[in-house]
């Protein structure tokens, strides 16, 4: 395009007059011929192919040797000399500009319909930016398969009831809640959320101290920006949730893994790490990904660890409505009310992701710095979706809904747990059924779980190598197998595909 | 409350066992009276007045004592032992576990029902959140009064065919739409973008190059990580935009205030405060304040700056759908397709703040940093209102919407500036008036600018003091009045409040 251009006939008459050629405007683009006129003439001026001072012909003339309407060119032309390209002159026509740096003239630019590229120039970006990268995800949301994890049943959603919630919202939305608004979200939703987790986690909170934000993601960034300076120790669960990395990452710490047991996290072996760690993120009810509860007596010394420390604890209990057996244990932030805890909650599995909405709840004293960093990412959340969402949880709809999806999504982990248990007893070894969407199959195979996770792909079936969630050398290997989204048939049509994929470790 | 239970009564009998007083118990809280007790009793536990070992009265005994249901008894016990706080044995009965860890025991916690605190520990949080915490805007949001800035007409909106829209994208929206997504937001919707950015702003740009982000705040954010190491310095416009200068810090970002204009930014200003800016942010279609428009001749020569010191732009085209005299120049990232241009728009102002739908345009070799930072910051942008947008783009609804505000805003801008020419034309100088939804009134006054705003707000007309958006001190005087969301009866009765404020001046 570029040579094309350049070949461009220009007409120089004796009084420096200068046409535009026609070759260039297409009738059938979308872009009307106008701009296109407008885009000719000013990569020219900027090209130094009109110089400055030389006079364009006559709009009449352009009009003919362009078949184009007197007004077509009259609109480009208006536009160039609104915005200094080109000035009229009163009786003596319009002129290229001599207003124009020198020094940007000549210089060749790219036809306006290539795609934006920093030429000439290395894509310097910031240090985070470099490592979040790997974190893109573009093109890795194929459709939905079994067993994709951290799907909830999407056939299951009450979207007649969530319509109908989304409708009274749109009719009830005053001004005040459509304008600019407090960071911490709706008053309306922070109080739906406080009497939520008293009722449900017995975690005893008041809307002041609840932020409204998009997803547990978003929560975990906030916490992060807001309590983690440039080169502080956060400890992250080995294995731990990616998601979480990526937030502590995008606020410049250093990650410390500290491996999780039976009991959760071995707070021992993250003191010998990193004793002065800034905060630490767990998942102590079902831990992200291997599905262990963390046990009281760990909660109890992780308190006592960050109150000696001065260290935060980050408690993300992203999957807590859904516990199948034992009940569920006090979540650290309601255990000793006193204690250093930030909790994260999301409405991501009890509806779903593209919800984009989830909950903190902070110590008082840390609300102002909250909503300084909530102010400074994204000011606030948006207002429909808040107020249909309380609606939902006022009149108790919500909780109906999860505990019809406990019920369901116990039967999918036992259906799961018993085909895997039938067909694949001495290769996958499920660990984490006690709550959640998920469970691990560890693996007893000489294979990486990489590479098992690329060949069940390649057949229908989504899951997720373990050894992705380790920041230094795996110490397991398997499969995260998501349940809750599929019906019985396909759970036990993925375990079949699964059987066949790691039927040669059986024999 | 500590007080009143340190003096609770314990009933010790000669088998070790504990009884539990009634007077704590409400049967009118919302807290379901087994909570109550399971409160009680953990409390009791952990501040050691229940020794581990000690064995707890029977359920029969404790039920009859309280006068509760032998049921609440049981929940209560069940939940305890579940949490590891109370031991059952078989045939002996249930005891206090010998479990926890003894240092612990015995520190005492305060009542469930007191907010978290975290006590006996200096709140230590990140830098960046301290210096945010100023941006907190918390209890800074009361009701939408005449002439707040920022506001567009919300009695205007199109509420039937925004509700129609989102009933449709309800009906429409696909499971995988519901599901974790691509961090750029719906293809649909960016699709859409595009479309209006080369039809509307004569910017070339391709879907892939879109990210649909949370309003320009988070635009503005997002680019800030991806670009700024922290120490890094950014040119900022003086006077200039808040939010930006919030998001730049929550980065690590330096701020170097440059000054402005009748041209837009003083270029050779900044030169000389930061000749290695790696950012400039730029609002040139109507700086905020201010308003007036960056001159073609800067913009060429900040985009010959910014290639020859390897520095990034970032555009933010907030307002520039409504421009009332002249046509627009086009943007920054239209001029020169090669240039190391980031650019910012919102749906904020053409619908409604609430919405928090904006976008951004990167340079194609930035996409998967953006992605990742925006994985980081938020994971993906909300379902149900990008599908409900793109589908009033597509049906041209939006731009129908954004023609009727013009001439609306046109109207009321109109009006405000005749208001003001009639009664407080020696005291008051409108500026910026070409565009948007705001002017500033420069003020030829003695008195302080945040002063008069105070007054003013105490007779409920809502303006910002110009000095608020200066980072050193401000060079100039006036107040920011928002004309879009207000009726002209309204622009003028606000309009002779300011006169009666600013009354003694003209005497």
């Amino acid at each position: 395009m570029q040579d094309d251009r350049s070949t461009r006939r220009q007409s120089h008459n004796g009084l420096g007059e200068v046409g535009v050629p026609a070759s260039k405007l297409d009738g059938n683009s979308p872009r009307p011929l106008y701009l296109q006129l407008y885009d000719l003439i000013r990569c020219d001026v900027l090209e130094g192919r009109l110089s400055p001072g030389s006079r364009l012909s006559s709009s009449r003339s352009l009009a003919s040797d362009l078949s184009v309407s007197r007004n077509t060119v009259l609109s480009a032309v208006e536009q160039l000399v609104a915005e200094g390209y080109l000035e009229s002159r009163l009786g003596a026509g319009t002129f290229v500009s001599t207003e124009l740096p020198e020094d940007l003239l000549g210089s060749p630019i790219e036809s306006p319909s290539v795609p934006l590229q920093a030429k000439g120039q290395s894509a310097r970006t910031s240090q985070r930016g470099q490592v979040l990268r790997a974190f893109s995800s573009i093109g890795t949301h194929p459709v939905l398969r079994p067993l994709q994890a951290g799907a909830p049943a999407y056939d299951e959603l009450p979207r007649e009831t969530w319509g109908r919630a989304v409708s009274r919202a749109l009719r009830t939305l005053v001004d005040d809640q459509l304008d600019y608004a407090d960071p911490r979200g709706s008053l309306r939703l922070r109080t739906a959320v406080a009497s939520h987790l008293r009722s449900l986690r017995g975690l005893n909170c008041s809307s002041e101290q609840i932020f409204i934000v998009g997803g547990s993601q978003q929560a975990i960034g906030l916490a992060a920006h807001a309590l983690i300076d440039p080169g502080d120790q956060v400890w992250v669960e080995e294995p731990g949730y990616i998601g979480a990395k990526a937030a502590f990452i995008g606020a410049g710490a250093r990650l410390v893994p500290v491996p999780v047991g039976d009991h959760g996290l071995e707070l021992e072996e993250g003191r010998q790490r990193a004793p002065h760690a800034r905060l630490v993120y767990v998942t102590p009810s079902h831990q992200y990904p291997l599905g262990m509860t963390m046990s009281l007596r760990r909660r109890l010394e992780l308190i006592a660890w960050a109150r000696r420390t001065g260290g935060w604890i980050l408690e993300d209990d992203y999957d807590s409505e859904f516990r199948f057996a034992g009940r569920p244990l006090a979540p650290l932030a309601a255990l000793d009310p006193g204690s250093p805890v930030i909790y994260v909650g999301t409405f991501s599995k009890v509806l779903f992701p593209g919800l984009r909405l989830g909950y903190l709840v902070v110590p008082l004293e840390l609300v102002e710095v909250f909503a300084g960093v909530r102010f400074a990412a994204d000011r606030q959340p948006p207002s429909l979706e808040q107020l249909a969402l309380a609606l939902l949880m006022e009149d108790g709809s919500l909780v109906r809904h999860i505990r019809r999806m406990r019920a369901l999504y116990h039967r999918r982990s036992t259906v799961l747990g018993q085909a895997v248990a039938e067909s694949l007893p001495d290769v996958l070894q499920l660990t984490g059924s006690a709550a959640g969407l998920h469970v691990v199959g560890l693996l007893r195979s000489s294979r990486s779980d990489t590479e098992i996770a690329a060949t069940a792909a390649e057949h229908g079936v989504s899951t997720v190598a373990l050894s992705r969630y380790f920041l230094e050398a795996p110490t397991a290997s398997g499969l995260v197998l998501g349940f809750a989204a599929f019906e019985e048939r396909a759970i036990r049509a993925a375990v079949r595909t699964l059987d066949q994929i790691l039927r040669p470790e059986k024999e």
